[in-house]
């Protein structure tokens, strides 16, 4: 089958002789119509977790078979969350479907698990989510990161009064402030492209230019969205004494960092990762928000490499790429 | 009067004729027994935060006069709390007394307020509190790092079985692991020195050699006590996800950080610093923790240089410098 794999000799390919993957006990085959390209892939592409295989995570695509007794999930279209567990009922972060913490966990196209940039992946049945009908292919191409901003609220209570700024106007800080926002949190998003932001102050989202904003600590929650050092840096002179900053990007420092105001100010940084799926599928079923303005690109699986190159560009958002109708 | 002074020429003095302060409305003048050295003071030598004035903030003094009504605290023997704030009735953090948070705080030895490594330094009334009779001197000069400890567990709920490991052998994890465990948590203390850690093992305190400790992710405590980069590194190696890191200390790391275990592991990290004294003074009254076998050394006023050098030395732990008996 087609596919986009990052081998064993640090080589981004596209491939047309990949094996097709056999479901296993308790999994679903799931034929891809679409799957986006993550700043995490591109992360991968340099080094990032030692992984390789085919990469991808955010797909959407039609359940084809399903290696199990119940076959009810076959035809439908669904979304994965991107790990699962060991399913010991003893491990107690499967036990509270935080697959992603669990010690012998998998994840879709990052860890010890082929992605779903190809024709075809398999996952477990129980992390497949049926995309409710209203909801169009390439909004459920979001749905990954969607979960990820609504985690968020998943491990801080954000309260209603709270002044909320979200710092980077790239695809996490979008589609965080489009979330949260669509939630009736009190959000500003503050970034450099006023072209970026503007596709959030369509929806309603109070916007900033950075050059324009005044650094002061006032803010309850402050989110780290552009993956920098100075990022970090910034989100701390925001954060409020006993606030919250959270911190939503993996990329490496490569920075000296003085964490002294974390101290002085007794903030808190909460690191914040991916999430679980309903809350992601309920606000796309409710069309509060509309994630199609970020979508830059859509390219056939052939062109794949030309789709990852596309993505580099500095103006990009989300590519998706094509591989079944 | 003697004070011991860090000038605008970045030089540490001792002087002899410094002038006595004088108690502003509210404040009480408080004769100095005994003030101890904390690192903080340290760093303030080396520039930390571009304070200039007398140095100190851990003290224990005697109550000489009060400027206002209420002289019920003359004669007393008491400890004050490091910062007072704006005293504005619409100030949220003077409201929570956090007054360290207040924008317009003073704190003592630190910021905008002389200290207390004189034979006199004033305070407001509403930060000194008295020491119970049945508390010497000497251990009461540890209330202000006993509050700093005490103060994890004001912004974190620590559990039962929640296990605590804390990094560093030196005053502040000495100090924390005591405190912690004379409240019944579950305290690991970690460090290299055999000497020190064997203060906190004669009071019931679990020890472990930093080079016998096996690093594992099992913790869902970790508090960071070693004031370094790699102490902030191994500390993210030990924390459970969603677990918690503390992070008590102000140490510029000076180092290139990787942030992506915080995220990976959904880790948060708490800044934590300094504590009200009430929860201190009862934990000292009740003598479950005994300070004492961590002075290295009691120098009298007129040694105070010679006690700022010795506080350099490796195996030196908290140094006291007496103005008055």
């Amino acid at each position: 089958m087609k596919a986009v794999v990052f081998n064993k000799n640090n080589e981004l390919k596209f491939v047309e002789d990949y094996a097709k993957p056999v479901p296993q006990k308790g999994e679903a085959l799931v034929r891809v119509l679409v799957a986006g390209i993550c700043n995490t892939d591109y992360e991968i592409t340099k080094g990032y977790m030692g992984y390789d295989g085919v990469l991808g995570h955010e797909v959407v695509g039609i359940v084809e078979d399903v290696n199990g007794e119940d076959k009810s999930l076959i035809g439908k279209r669904v979304v994965p969350e991107i790990s699962y567990g060991c399913k010991d009922p003893n491990c107690s972060w499967c036990g509270q479907k935080l697959y992603r913490h669990c010690p012998e966990r998998h994840t879709l196209g990052i860890w010890k698990k082929d992605g779903c940039m190809a024709e075809y992946f398999t996952m477990p049945t129980e992390v497949l989510f049926e995309v409710p009908e209203n909801v169009s292919t390439n909004q459920a191409a979001f749905t990954e990161p969607l979960a990820a901003a609504c985690e968020i609220t998943e491990q801080l209570h954000i309260k209603p009064m709270d002044k909320v700024v979200i710092l980077g106007d790239g695809k996490l800080g979008l589609i965080t402030a489009l979330t949260l926002n669509a939630m009736n949190y009190d959000v500003l998003l503050v970034g450099k492209h006023q072209n970026k932001l503007d596709i959030a102050k369509n929806q309603g989202v109070k916007i900033q230019l950075l050059q324009e904003f005044k650094i002061e600590k006032t803010y309850d929650v402050v989110i780290e969205a552009t993956g920098t050092a100075g990022g970090f840096e910034t989100a701390m002179m925001l954060t409020k004494p006993r606030g919250t900053l959270v911190l939503k990007s993996t990329v490496a420092t490569g920075k000296e960092l003085n964490l002294a105001p974390i101290v002085i100010d007794e903030i808190t940084v909460l690191g914040s990762r991916c999430g679980q799926f309903p809350p992601a599928l309920r606000l796309l079923a409710s069309e509060k928000v509309d994630f199609t303005p970020m979508i830059s690109g859509i390219y056939p699986a052939e062109k794949s490499i030309e789709a990852f190159e596309r993505n580099k560009e500095k103006n990009t958002l989300k590519i998706l790429i094509e591989f079944s109708k």
